[in-house]
């Protein structure tokens, strides 16, 4: 009888399985085609691995109450291999979802398993294929009892920070879990375009090579802009092409995909009433990079601008000013993406402990940077904090850089340079810190064409103006 | 027996009735609560309106084949009335949702009433409670053969552009009408959003007051400008609170709700993949000034600009630089909620037609401007254009245009002045004409922490790098 089964053998199963066994456990694995089950023990004969051929045989080899991680494609897969697991389940069972879910599919699937006890939690898994091999990020969320009889394993196999802490935490119940991966993904889209908006300043602007940089990043990878997606973009920029000798990147088509959990985040901000705005502008940047096609098209008919150049003053502090601005940038985005978290908790009441999420993304994860470190501080100091900008740290910050953010706004705007995520950062961070807004305007119009009705800032109630005649009606 | 009836008697309904009947048609009208139905019966005694009871009695005193319009709120009772109705039908009756019904909802009408041979239009109504009176821009879709059951009633109800032609056009199948409004709606928010920023930039950029702004708008609207929003936005600067004697744009509190039609815009172009980022700006930016309290407390922490102000060669042509900035952004947008249509036309395999869709929008509805007459000149010219951006007309004046854009995002962003929306236009702007952008270094990083793939720009095939070992592999 083994201690943990994994069902789903593509490569984060398989990893995720053997990060398993290499913490000390017996694990059982089953994939729906056998031939890669055989592929995995193959190449592993030395491990504590045992396959499994049928859904019976898997389950019949596990202890009691037994631990199933799920590693299948989201969606239809997922409901199709728990559908194929419950008839040979018993009360008690746990199974663990570590797909990259959509949060509402678990929240359903939770509450399709209750009537049965079957204990279902859904857990986001961060860190890639690396990751699941070596110790992911982990977020699980679902019944408290049943993390607590998984909390051992999940803690064996996840990232440990550098203070030893490991990365995972009970995030909350039914889809919170799912929920937290999901704005992780979003936050990873914001940090990845600004990266791509300081190397496309510093291209076009500035003038570096691609090679330059990436030498650029790797000293900024030095300092506070610390992190995972700096480090890999400092070596994606400076590695070659072996066929023609050039930076590959710059072989490397400029369409982006993407798996849609960044869509997932802007969609579900807008539901929520949540100004994330940076990580929208990202996804909307890959979705821009998909039209090849027009974009060459169009660049031949739509003019840029000419002859425009830095001063030598600019030029001296640019890089300087750049590595403020995307600092200030980033912070805006986690501001955004948290906001988003807080907003959530509330609505779906899954009491998000966001400072302990801002721990579990240091290490494993994608997003993993030091930056965090002084997240969970902010949230430590203040659980209730409003918004990550109002923290005293992140405050002086943004109030020391916000300087540098506009130059290199209006830098990309002079040049012609496409800069979304930069430009949403500062357009968030100059309506948050506006006591007076011209929404006042848009309600003004709408109570004209549509009698939408509106409130005034010198006396209580809800009011509607005759427009033709000059007379308000209050109408509550 | 009446030519056609109407279910619902809130305003919209009440008014639409009384422009069915204002055409010549008799009219049964019916509402859930009687009293309303009297109130309307007392109000206008000598209108051709016949007050029925019950369901029963409503469709009993219709002509065959049935015209019924609803006009309830959207959504669940929506689904109750069609219930209501449906056991008093007879086959080839023809129902006709003029609410502002999600455009899935009413694909999911339609399949269910296909079978009980109910003809089911969803149908975009739009130009408030004035429209519905005097004559609304209309967006059918549905069956084709029912929509010539109807033509002459939608077209008699219908606004009528200047040239005569009649504001309403058969969309297409099924969800067709309620999707053409809801982008309407979208790009409603798009052009509202654009003109309180501009709004936002004579008053704190320039130092003007409410009402010069107002008079600066009246000017517009004489231009190229000229619209619905613009007229209203004049009136509305222009108006003097009756209590304090100061402008009552001042005295309304500036946060700005929304009904939700934006929020679906933004969320479906997320869905197609389409960057629809000018209306989503708009839509995040309503949700910001909704954080009223938070603002204002920011706002005593977060630093702002200060000592900074125009040149006077900067003033003297900042109103004219203005209006063109404000003209290219709102080609951004309409080029942006058209691409949409065109994307979802060829998702949903409606066949829409751009060019008509721009004419019905000519008068009638809250976004009617001038402007349409080019929109719709261009897709006559060219059916198939991928871009708006890329007609003759739209390009010479995007090109001629362009700098001054740029010099008013400089102007916000220096200022401290939030600009999304204008700043979504620059960004759209250079995104698609720029020939490379650095997608590449996303797909870089995308490869090397989750080997996603990439293409190349110099061969074919999909590509993964061992970023380690420095090897290419080719996949396909």
């Amino acid at each position: 009888m083994q201690q943990v089964g994994v069902v789903g053998m593509a490569v984060m199963g398989k990893n995720l399985a053997l990060n398993i066994e290499s913490r000390g456990y017996t694990v059982s694995i089953f994939n729906r085609t056998s031939a890669r089950t055989d592929l995995v023990l193959e190449e592993h004969p030395d491990k504590n691995l045992v396959g499994t051929y049928s859904i019976e045989e898997f389950v019949a080899s596990l202890e009691k109450p037994r631990k199933i991680i799920l590693m299948v494609q989201a969606g239809p897969a997922t409901d199709m291999t728990i559908a194929s697991l419950l008839p040979h389940l018993d009360k008690g069972d746990i199974l663990i979802d570590g797909g990259n879910t959509f949060f509402k599919d678990t929240i359903r699937r939770y509450e399709e398993l209750k009537d049965s006890d079957i204990h279902f939690i859904g857990t986001g898994v961060s860190g890639g294929e690396e990751g699941a091999l070596k110790g992911p990020a982990i977020m699980p969320g679902g019944p408290k009892e049943a993390y607590d009889l998984v909390e051992d394993l999940l803690v064996a196999i996840s990232a440990k920070a550098k203070d030893g802490e490991p990365c995972v935490a009970y995030m909350g119940p039914n889809g919170a879990g799912h929920f937290v991966k999901m704005v992780h993904n979003g936050i990873e889209y914001g940090d990845m375009q600004l990266i791509a908006e300081a190397y496309a300043l510093m291209r076009h602007v500035l003038g570096l090579s691609t090679q330059e940089v990436g030498r650029v990043f790797e000293e900024w990878n030095k300092g506070r802009l610390e992190s995972y997606l700096m480090e890999i973009s400092a070596h994606v920029l400076q590695t070659m092409d072996p066929d023609t000798g050039e930076p590959l990147v710059e072989k490397i088509l400029d369409a982006a995909g993407n798996k849609g959990t960044g869509k997932w985040t802007s969609q579900n901000a807008l539901d929520l009433g949540e100004p994330v705005s940076l990580i929208t502008e990202a996804v909307f940047a890959r979705y821009i990079s998909a039209f090849k096609d027009e974009r060459v098209h169009a660049s031949t008919l739509l003019k840029g601008v000419e002859e425009v150049s830095l001063t030598e003053a600019e030029k001296e502090v640019f890089i300087d000013e750049l590595e403020r601005a995307l600092y200030f940038s980033k912070i805006i985005s986690y501001a955004q993406g948290f906001a988003q978290l807080k907003e959530a908790s509330r609505v779906y009441h899954w009491d998000l402990q966001l400072g302990e999420i801002a721990k579990v993304f240091r290490a494993g994860c994608i997003i993993r940077a030091a930056f965090l470190e002084d997240i969970t501080n902010a949230y430590r100091k203040n659980p209730e904090l409003d918004n990550l900008m109002l923290d005293d740290f992140f405050m002086d910050t943004l109030n020391s850089t916000h300087q540098s953010l506009r130059q290199m706004v209006m830098a990309g705007v002079r040049f012609g340079v496409p800069i979304p995520a930069f430009s949403a950062a500062i357009s968030y961070y100059d309506s948050y810190r506006a006591p007076v807004l011209s929404a006042n305007v848009i309600q003004g119009q709408r109570d004209f064409f549509g009698a939408h009705t509106y409130q005034r800032v010198d006396k209580e109630g809800i009011f509607h103006f005759d427009w033709q005649e000059g007379v308000e009606y209050r109408l509550d």
